[in-house]
């Protein structure tokens, strides 16, 4: 198996995705080949024995070698014309934006290249965390009520205590948690720096969380299901450490019939839309009852520790991506039209 | 004002977008670089002088200079290197797939040029006509009833007359009316030639429907509303003209709540999503209630011809394009893990 991790971009996780791509390193049973998104949205190709978090921060990665992206793949110039970067598949592993907003499922698609990851559709519902409530429960999935306001609202309809999020961001950043009214404000303004929209929701103190992983290729594959350890939530230095998980986890301990509605409600929002990922679905239980809380569509370090065996997954998923339909283009109506006009 | 225009792409819709990109020659007053995407994603420069739908069916527009889409522009090669080529913004008028369904938006964001257009997300809500619905909903808008059938699905709750389309198509492609359940399967047929899923919706035999076109920049410009022709429904080959509209039309006959429930429910569904695009939307009328039928982000020839003055509307549109976010990448995360560790 010869993959390509393309990580970086633009992004306020570039750096959670450095960590997460070096991760992957030590857990991904295959021939690693490294493409970089810097901050000015050049690629570069790292190669795997020199990568570590330091090359990218020291800006020391530019002196490898440019890749331009285009028609067919990534291309290193050479002395005589260029040369196509060879793998079989590409790990899309930018979090957060360039990567789970559409962009680079959109740049891989459009230049042909095969991919792991989200596709546009999947990409953008996920990353908006208004449309993934409308999807959810356009696909019979609960989610707590929630309200969106935008820049320079700072009333809320909600009850509190409520959190606060950004609504286009992961990995927990501008998120707050506000008890009380005289608190609204700042963590509205905390979450404005990142986002011109936030999402407000009611805040439940010692919820159940419970995160599965999952992709479908010919069938299913089901990680375990964790319990994730956070006091109150996890906060973004946390997460980041999470992001470099390669340790597997403990099971959570909850019974067979919540099981099967975290899995069952999974596979509604998965199927005929997120074919291609590996994503993680970050569920929580109040009462039995089973609401979605957010999808990853592209898990920190592809949450490998979730898995058993997570080179076969990978390798799975690799060979049952999503087919490109066929579109001809025939020039039927344009040549009707000169037939028409007697050219 | 100097602008290119986008134009061709992998769709079913290529050779609308051809049709709709020469009609802009002759109604708007700009210098315009013709960049076409042919039927491998290959772009062109075409001159302007030069343009006529022949070019494309022939495959003539071979021999005019290949562009290179990177960071900043498109470039041409020279002798000594590249040229930049020169415009103020791009519009992005492929129709249909690769326009419309957010990969263009995508490269035209990723590689930094200024363009009109729908943005990522507001291309994606408003090519699959599932979202559409959803988001309508949470924006407050009225729309039709619906149900969703994957290929393979042959049975429907709703009752006939239906009207079955592909979930992702525009221009009237694979689009049906059924009027009884011996005609459901070919006419399901049809439309999963175009996609894997279809919407089914009631038809409403001569419901009024009504199309209104707009564009923010400061502040909102609609078009004149028109009540657009048709037989049923418009067909495909009807629609193919349509997109070489140039000739002002006439202003549909409705009162003024009606009008003014049409531009509301149309500032409704723009406002903090579709900035920077110049879109079409189309309602029914029922009773005196307005439904939205469907969002053209990118509609034939722009719907040039429901505006008094076109220019101005493009002029406005593109001094008022939606802000980059900045997103500083400092690595102060990696950094304070590489002090932690002493290094």
């Amino acid at each position: 198996m010869q993959c390509a991790i393309i990580f970086g971009g633009v992004s306020f996780e570039h750096e959670i995705s450095i960590v997460s791509a070096i991760s992957l390193k030590d857990v991904l049973d295959a021939k690693i080949t490294y493409i970089f998104c810097d901050a000015k949205r050049e690629f570069y190709f790292i190669p795997t024995k020199d990568i570590k978090s330091k090359l990218f921060s020291s800006g020391e990665y530019k002196k490898y070698p440019k890749l331009i992206l285009k028609n067919g793949g990534f291309f290193q110039k050479t002395l005589f014309g260029e040369k196509k970067l060879e793998f079989e598949f590409a790990i899309n592993l930018i979090h957060g934006a360039d990567g789970e907003d559409g962009k680079m499922a959109s740049l891989l698609t459009f230049f042909g290249i095969d991919f792991i990851g989200p596709r546009v559709e999947a990409s953008v519902i996920s990353f908006n965390k208004l449309l993934t409530k409308s999807y959810a429960k356009e696909r019979g999935v609960k989610v707590f009520p929630y309200e969106v306001l935008r820049k320079g609202e700072y009333k809320t309809k909600m009850e509190f205590p409520i959190i606060i999020k950004p609504l286009r961001l992961g990995s927990s950043i501008g998120i707050s948690i506000v008890k009380e009214e005289s608190e609204l404000s700042y963590a509205l303004d905390v979450a404005y720096e990142f986002d011109h929209e936030v999402l407000i929701e009611p805040f439940i103190d010692g919820v159940k969380e419970y995160n599965l992983a999952g992709v479908k290729g010919d069938k299913f594959i089901f990680s375990i299901v964790e319990e994730p350890q956070k006091e109150q939530f996890l906060d973004f230095d946390k997460k980041y450490l999470d992001f470099s998980r390669t340790s597997k986890v403990q099971k959570a301990d909850i019974n067979v019939a919540i099981l099967d509605k975290i899995e069952e409600n999974f596979a509604h929002i998965y199927e005929n839309f997120f074919e291609g990922s590996l994503i993680r679905c970050d569920f929580f239980e109040v009462e039995g009852e089973v609401y979605l809380n957010e999808i990853n569509p592209i898990p920190g370090s592809m949450a490998n520790y979730l898995f058993e065996d997570f080179t076969s997954v990978i390798k799975s998923l690799s060979t049952n991506l999503p087919n490109k339909m066929n579109i001809p283009i025939t020039y039927q109506y344009i040549d009707s039209i000169q037939k028409a006009k007697g050219k």
